[in-house]
């Protein structure tokens, strides 16, 4: 028996944004495992079963398709967006460590469209220069890391993509993001609230540090920031691709 | 006449990681424009024009496309990868800056699976936590900007990306990034060279700082840093989710 497990993208959200190379790992699925909303965007057909599962269960997940392909099943793991960016191909290859098997079972990432870029084309170029992508979530990592993050990234000039930008469990948290960017950046750089992006549900938002505040982003929404040169033409907010002198 | 400019993103190279929404969007093209390798790309067709040019055309060919777009056409600006990161989209909104019209044509950016996923997802998961997206040229910058980014990245212990790493114009640049980065990170860090991600020619290398040398790049590599924790596992590369102290 030669079983796989795949870690497949499905992008943002719209069909139109799934890659036929991730369309036809789903097509020989003899399993679909993943976060209930993720799973729930599967069509279901005859051969295949579907295993939705809780936010945080990411390691017993990721071990339940590695016993599925030690079993010669054809497992397909899905994220949103990409699953190599704050998603599941981490957690795969971290449940891979603990493996008892001496023998690995064939493994695929497939790469999708994750969120921010997505956000950014909604947007216009915001990160048409050099960017961060930071997790904002603190479920895995110290707020003091994020802190110090944040610095760097605003210290180097960089544009900056936030995922997980603010929960329920940490409300007060994205605040202290926002005093932080603009006691680094100032009150004038933009800051763009993308919210369920090719959803029914998208919102797009632009504005300023000075004028963001935190009940403007949840956990269904990326956040993006402009370097120091970032600007509007139109409707549209762009990085230009030149940058004429050294920040620092 | 309502004419349109589309900039799209076809992917790393396989057919496979074309979106849909692209595919359908080429379709549609009275016009596409592009890089000449990228346009290749297209399959001609009946009523298509195909409008090849140069690397470093980049403002000509968005201003080209807009002319096309008053004229009642649909032009597609075709780019490798995502037209988002260190790409056409940027070139387009330069373009729109200082045209004359009085109304905008419609624009419509389609995102596309960008170079560093592509690879990522080839290796493991190397960026499967925070991380930083940078373009090496100096075509359009000083390098104490890349230099001061690199540095930056490095004390926020963020993964890093690095687009265009090297160039017959430019061959001792990648050498001192090089050196850069070992002074910031150690030689232990792990280091990945992919080279024509998802092509008949891919390559992947996986070595340490101590380890690489200049000569592992050129302008078809996208070259991938692990952040303090990355690691392997088989003849996967991946980043944990979790981090455990901060750093700074």
């Amino acid at each position: 028996m030669t079983g796989s497990v795949t870690v497949a993208g499905l992008g943002p959200g719209d069909a139109a944004l799934v890659t036929p190379e991730v369309t036809q790992a789903l097509s020989r699925a003899t399993d679909v495992l993943g976060y209930v909303p993720y799973v729930a965007r599967i069509t279901p057909r005859d051969g295949l079963r579907l295993h939705p599962s809780d936010n945080r269960e990411e390691l017993a997940r990721a071990t339940h398709a590695l016993e599925i392909a030690a079993a010669g099943g054809h497992a397909v793991i899905v994220s949103s967006g990409d699953p190599g960016v704050f998603a599941m191909a981490s957690a795969l290859f971290e449940a891979l460590e603990t493996w008892p098997g001496d023998r690995h079972p064939e493994i695929a990432i497939l790469p999708g469209i994750t969120a921010m870029l997505a956000a950014a084309a909604r947007a216009g170029a915001p990160l048409g220069h050099d960017f961060c992508a930071i997790n904002l979530s603190d479920n895995l990592k110290p707020f003091a890391l994020v802190e110090n993050r944040l610095r760097m990234a605003a210290r180097g000039d960089f544009a900056m993509a936030f995922y997980n930008p603010r929960s329920k469990s940490r409300p007060h948290q994205f605040a202290r993001v926002l005093d932080i960017l603009r006691e680094e950046c100032g009150g004038d750089r933009l800051i763009l609230f993308a919210r369920a992006v090719t959803t029914p549900d998208e919102a797009i938002a632009v504005t300023t540090l000075a004028e963001a505040t935190p009940e403007m982003a949840d956990m269904r929404t990326v956040v993006l920031v402009g370097n120091s040169a970032t600007r509007r033409v139109g409707r549209w907010v762009y990085t230009p691709r030149s940058a004429e002198s050294a920040a620092g």
